[in-house]
């Protein structure tokens, strides 16, 4: 009976991924079997090197960190997820949990709770930031659908109307309706306001 | 007569920053000797850890590490400066070899290029992404004044003209004049465009 942890690493940045392995291979008791840069590579990864618990960022090409965690917990109940995001966003926390992660951690916390979280999560625990956990709740589930997202994050870009209309293949009309309650349900006073606050709340 | 190469490294997120000193660790011939999360922090580190290279991330409150760069090239003309940054902006490059920088590199690359390039800077070579080279000497210098930059950065909230006049202590219509003068400096239709363009090129 081994006591070593099996633990997948998902970040597409090299350097940090190598990094936060190299720090991941200080610990006696945690292995990094398997490193990915997409989130689309995670779940046969995970699969394929039996992992006990995988580590995700959230920004990854492919598919989102949160994406891999839900497909992980559908797929293979049994691996234990820790999502690690440079963005300490209440949405991201939500989102993250929805998904099934057991803990959500920041890059800006000490690198111990890394090593930490993952032995946490194995025995069971959850482990979250109670501040950010506490701004999630309060602020409630992200009042956007998925086409207001959607329209809200192509118009960062100071993309008219029009353009809009022919990128996201929707009549000129639709894309300012949707622009339009997105902004009012944010209650923000133009669109780049309405996209500003979407992206501080993780709800993009 | 001492073969260790005596490394200072500026990163905000903890868990990065210790993730890698951990990597530089595992090399015999370097040695992490100072840690600082500041920019403003970098030089007072430096000077007081007798570095032989100082490895700065780009965003860091204090100050940047472009201008933490700039700071110990005046002082401390000895050290080697190593900028290192998770978006390779042509503009951001630019500003880091204006600053002294004797390399530059992006946290996509692989991590075995992190103490490769400690190494090189030391023996007096340059080390930055040709490709990276080539942008940023076909896109020229940037063409915002400060004062563009500052009004345009705080444009992206989607704050109205009179806010920005009060944050910023200017009259409207000099607000006004400074972001009509960004706009069409980057050939852009409106704010947000230019906002966007601005920050893809690393000149905000």
């Amino acid at each position: 009976m081994s006591s070593t942890i099996k633990v997948l690493l998902a970040e597409d940045q090299s350097m940090v991924r190598e990094a936060l392995a190299a720090l991941l291979g200080l610990e006696d008791d945690i292995e990094v079997v398997a490193q990915v840069a997409r989130g689309d590579e995670v779940l046969a990864a995970a699969r394929e090197h039996g992992v006990d618990v995988a580590l995700l960022d959230i920004e990854m090409p492919g598919c989102t960190g949160i994406e891999a965690a839900a497909r992980v917990r559908r797929e293979l109940p049994g691996v234990k997820l820790v999502v690690l995001t440079t963005f300490g966003r209440p949405g991201y926390l939500r989102s993250a949990m929805e998904a099934g992660a057991d803990a959500f951690l920041v890059k800006d916390a000490p690198a111990a709770q890394l090593a930490d979280a993952v032995r946490k999560v194995l025995s069971g625990e959850r482990v979250i930031d109670p501040t950010l956990a506490a701004a999630a709740l309060a602020e409630g589930a992200n009042p956007l659908t998925d086409r207001e997202r959607e329209v809200l994050r192509a118009a960062a870009d100071g993309s008219t109307n029009a353009e809009l209309a022919r990128t996201l293949h929707l009549s000129q009309g639709t894309v300012r309706n949707y622009l339009s309650t997105a902004i009012q349900k944010l209650t923000a006073r133009n669109r780049t306001e309405a996209a500003h606050i979407a992206q501080k709340k993780g709800w993009l």
